[in-house]
């Protein structure tokens, strides 16, 4: 492997020439890739392999290789939309199933921050710009209809990651799994609420729905916490083997889900419960940003770059009719908040009843103290679910 | 070609061998084929041939070949749910473009019977089961996710007939296209209201959507009245060049549409505008048949065949609770209406205004009487996008 890395010259650009001086070293790789730095004397690039298995579950659950073939293509269509967000991709080899990557000297996992009660400058902004741009421009109102289709259809395949969230997302919160896992005794009883509860169960399926097959927009697909990398002026967003063509507003669900499973959790005894900290006031602060920004960049792209098959132009402002125009910009608007509060609720839900628990918790020792935070994370995912629709803005 | 076809078991089977005794015949083709029977002493077929260029419209307008692959992958999947109404494929050579299929002796266009006010029976009953079965065996009500991915994304590709029903259907109407011809000057008022009319085309914008991104279920796609073949005791669906997979209830669209162009039609002089003819109160049955058919076999397929990743039985009847399983199916049957109401619209209006009329209404000689009728389509086409999100039963 290091003889054909080697001869990538956009790898001996960082490494240089000399292999004896490559030093091959194991980073945390997440739950399902071998993730390697390759240091040498002139500087690093990270080495991404797929696993022919669920890394954290062991070899018991396969899962299938190519989920890096959709990472690679996925990277280099949000990177074209977004250069400076993405890693640069170095080499990759669909035979080996191995992607290298800029090696992202000085940055830290966004979940660390929040942990350690740390701010940080432009998260929301940066945040904002990204996913409107990646959703906007992957879409039907920047794409022609065919190439917006052909594209969908090339992330279509990827069944290995769609099963998985299937399955952790949308049915084992509300019924009985093994690998289920809460806080138990203290949250036996909201636990079993949520299995016995019927409108929640219709809301869950009608969301299901929209993940399987509502092909609008290309998402990144699990952009929580761990997958955001901040440096010191810079974020960088990795880990995309679960995108695929989604719903309007998929990728804000996992990313507010995250933050606000830490807001709840910076409560963490029975004195603050009641109180919102300065933190928790900046944590709302960054959400309000990135709603702001995002619809702010979504809507100069509606007004400059609407190229493509949807609300076509020439329909509307082609013909002196701005005011429709803004009517609908505004319902695609509410559509992907409405669609941004129900994945949230999915994804707080999940990670407090099924498998994948956050580490965000782990700050509340006492068990009973956390079931209290917890709790309160699952009625605000309930709620979230129930009443999608009903959001006018964040 | 001829050899080639002696060489096919299924073809002599019905022709014989002698060649010498096959005779070509050319059928009519519709706007976008070659379409002739090869007649024999002991039967015929019919051989369907794409051609490079949309027939009506001339050599200058191409057309990809391959629709026809796309026509091919439907039939056989319609079939697999519903035998009996899909004609028999004999022989598909994906090379040439061309497939053989069954001499559908003695049947006739259902728009012929609508012109000629004729009656036939369990038409409502047959199309209605056609529909449900097909919607509801080809979604992720019955699929795997990832098997009902790859479905929609093997017909993604049919970019032709696409951008060619984009056109027709979600743009000219509502715009100046020289290619536009509707009654004129009887009927230039309202074309040019249709232009002007902000929340029409915002409507129209959104079901352009759902055309585009919303793959759900397996569509004929083109499911007119000459799309319909009635024979003496059944029925034949046949010309689905146009599949897709599009939004439940999009089939309705056309077929309701077609209906009701000839309800509207069948009103051809002043002294019966008002009343309802004995032939338009058939009409009238056979749509709520359809309707109640419908419904009835999907609710049937709903409690005996849901198999797939969307509402799983699991989570509602494997726990009790049938009270939301019967709300879950009522709310999509009701999403199937809405969307059946608003593309209903949508092909009424483009039938009037746009190109592709119907002869529907070439009964009504008089070019002003013919103009009251057809702006009663419109103002009911209308309608029906204005407010297919309110309709509760038909």
């Amino acid at each position: 492997l290091i003889s054909k890395l080697s001869a990538v010259p956009q790898i001996t650009a960082i490494l240089g020439n000399d292999t004896t001086n490559w030093n091959v070293r194991e980073l945390s790789g997440g739950n399902l890739n071998l993730v390697h730095a390759i240091d040498a004397a002139a500087g690093s690039v990270c080495v991404k392999q797929s696993l022919p298995y669920f890394r954290a579950l062991g070899e018991d659950s396969p899962m299938p290789l190519d989920r890096i073939v959709f990472e690679h293509r996925a990277i280099r269509e949000h990177a074209r939309h977004m250069p400076n967000m993405l890693p640069q991709i170095l080499y990759f080899d669909a035979d080996l199933f191995l992607m290298v990557m800029e090696y992202l000297d000085g940055y830290t996992e966004l979940r660390k921050l929040l942990m350690a009660s740390k701010t940080c400058s432009s998260l929301g902004e940066q945040l904002g710009d990204y996913l409107a741009r990646t959703m906007f421009l992957t879409s039907d109102l920047a794409l022609s209809p065919s190439e917006r289709r052909l594209q969908a259809a090339s992330m279509a395949g990827n069944w290995g990651m769609f099963k998985w969230m299937e399955e952790l997302c949308y049915t084992d919160p509300y019924t009985h799994r093994p690998r289920n896992s809460w806080n138990s005794p203290y949250l036996d009883d909201i636990a079993s609420e949520f299995r016995r509860d019927g409108p929640l169960k219709r809301a869950v399926a009608r969301l299901k729905e929209k993940y399987m097959a509502d092909p609008a927009v290309l998402v990144h697909g699990d952009l929580h916490t761990d997958s955001i990398l901040v440096g010191e002026n810079s974020i960088r967003v990795i880990d995309m083997e679960h995108s695929f063509y989604g719903p309007f507003g998929y990728d804000f669900g996992h990313l507010l889900g995250h933050l606000f499973l830490n807001y709840f959790s910076q409560n963490k005894d029975a004195t603050t419960f009641k109180k919102q900290t300065p933190y928790q006031a900046w944590l709302v602060d960054v959400i309000q940003n990135l709603w702001q920004h995002f619809v702010t960049e979504f809507t100069l792209l509606w007004n400059t770059s609407r190229t493509g098959g949807s609300y076509p132009v020439e329909l509307f402002e082609g013909c002196g009719d701005l005011k429709s125009s803004t009517l609908a910009l505004k319902t695609l608007v509410q559509r992907t908040l409405h669609n941004a509060a129900g994945f949230t609720g999915i994804e707080m839900n999940r990670r407090i009843l099924g498998w994948g628990a956050v580490p965000d918790f782990e700050n509340i020792e006492d068990a009973y103290c956390r079931s209290i935070t917890e709790r309160r994370c699952l009625n605000f995912g309930r709620y979230l679910i129930l009443n999608a629709n009903r959001f006018q803005d964040i």
